[in-house]
């Protein structure tokens, strides 16, 4: 009896925790400016794989190295990034979420480049350019080194993200129109996280791009299949609209969720991870906007800030 | 008499400081590759003022950022960089010499940008072109942000450095026919530096770029105005000749060190100041580098191998 009881709890403990966690998410860089050593780039993978994207590619080796020292990987980080990283999504080719693959591009394996057509174009004409570093993918100027292979991305049509097994559906953002941004939704299983690139709210991009990410979304929430949003909070609430530069605020985010939240049902975001990236480092703004967003947090979600190397479980 | 003799010897004593010691330079990063924390950049000022410029900017903020926490400097990163760095005088428009410069863009004050043509039209293209940039210079893509001047410097001709004492002539180099790459003669006075991006030999390069400069720069060796040269060696002597990709190894650096000495005269290098820079961190290359160059130092210079944040003067 005592057996059969152990039994039981053993395969309920087993299931919860299989259903609750599904991604690991290691930060390699969270700030949106400024520090070359810790510029916005999320590993992740499914939990209980080391078959890893990177959302985003700002930094790589120096966030590698602190995830090693920090005992959240182990042993080198050229080798870590050559073994364990299997492909990059890059939201947009700001620098700021390319400097990693960039540099590190010299040591690193074959794998794939995931974006969308406008974002993976400007990686070949001004990134692997040759005038600017040497053409280490499969398109652009000649002759091409073919180390990574470009995958484009179609708005709202899932792909797979090969070597690991995840999936990804983009969703194009505005980032100052007509400049293009990307959020990416992942799918293990029957699980999601949302990362979004760059982006200005609705309302002063004068877009529906967050709109229809939000109603394209809204099913997976009221279904608890959303494990988190990694969405960006650039400035504290002072900064003016026009120095806002396709960026958002705590006041801002509030606003997109409370757009969200009309579509998924009142108090269906309450306790959803919500974790705030690319804060520009600048004076004491990181504490400012910590703030801003917990006195508006008028949805209840669970904000998460996220930290260099230390791993995040959803 | 007594206070006499102090002050002539107080006199000679500070003469003799102010003849020996001209420069000082802090590196902001000092290698040739992957670590995004520690990339070529080297801050130099005359000694005994503040205004620094900048040989290449591929780390800024984190170089500060350790040169702070070495009491090297005190205060803030951004607020340094805006205040102290007076312009960057990059070598060639390779991301690894220039990350630095496009992520603290944003923050930074307005300064000077010094290159010969072929490497600011390529930072106009390529960094600063509103695609994967906004544009923060004074020429290039509509609307220019203006708060970067191009300068560009002609080739063995000498310019100021506006807002130091420092004056730059540039002599082309050789990275991978035909792209070029500079070395920044720098005076201060009548005492100089000698700084090289990178650079192949010119053997291989079938070039005589090194040579030129090697011509220029002998009556400032025989005449000991010059109080150090900055020169790459990104590989080790193991690494063939088809994948050099324009660089120097211990064997090649002393190769064109000789080529140098013949035209200076047979001694004359001895103890002369030759920082190593640019290695490019794989395995233990570092170490096996140092060993290579100091098995092989038959000209006698004094071998210097910077380190992120700590002061060198010369």
């Amino acid at each position: 009896m005592r057996i059969w009881r152990a039994t039981i709890l053993l395969f309920v403990t087993l299931n919860v925790s299989c259903a609750q966690i599904s991604f690991t998410v290691v930060p390699l860089g969270v700030k949106g400016g400024s520090d070359e050593s810790n510029l916005s780039a999320y590993a992740l993978t499914a939990t209980g794989t080391h078959d890893y994207v990177c959302l985003d590619a700002g930094t790589l080796h120096a966030g590698i190295k602190k995830a090693i020292e920090n005992k959240t990987w182990k042993g080198d980080a050229t080798n870590f990034l050559r073994k364990n990283i299997k492909g990059y999504l890059i939201s947009h080719p700001h620098f700021d979420h390319t400097n990693g693959l960039i540099i590190n591009s010299p040591e690193d394996s074959a794998k794939y480049i995931y974006g969308i057509e406008s974002c993976l174009t400007v990686l070949q004409e001004k990134h692997f350019s040759w005038k600017s570093w040497a053409n280490f993918g499969n398109e652009g100027e000649q002759p091409t080194l073919n180390k990574y292979t470009y995958q484009i991305l179609t708005s709202g049509k899932e792909a797979p993200l090969y070597n690991t097994s995840m999936f990804v559906t983009p969703f194009v953002l505005s980032h100052v129109a007509p400049n293009e941004s990307t959020a990416f939704l992942i799918r293990h299983a029957d699980n999601y996280i949302l990362y979004l690139g760059d982006t200005g709210c609705d309302r002063l991009e004068q877009s529906d791009k967050l709109h229809q990410l939000w109603t394209a979304i809204a099913p997976l929430i009221q279904n608890k299949k959303l494990k988190a949003i990694f969405i960006e909070v650039s400035f504290a609430n002072e900064q003016p609209d026009h120095l806002l530069f396709g960026h958002l605020t705590p006041a801002l985010l509030m606003e997109e969720l409370a757009a969200l939240e009309k579509i998924s049902g009142v108090g269906t975001l309450k306790n959803l991870n919500v974790m705030i990236t690319h804060i520009k480092p600048f004076g004491n703004r990181e504490a400012v906007i910590k703030k801003q967003l917990h006195e508006r947090n008028t949805p209840g979600v669970t904000l998460i800030f996220p930290e260099q190397g230390k791993a995040l479980k959803f």
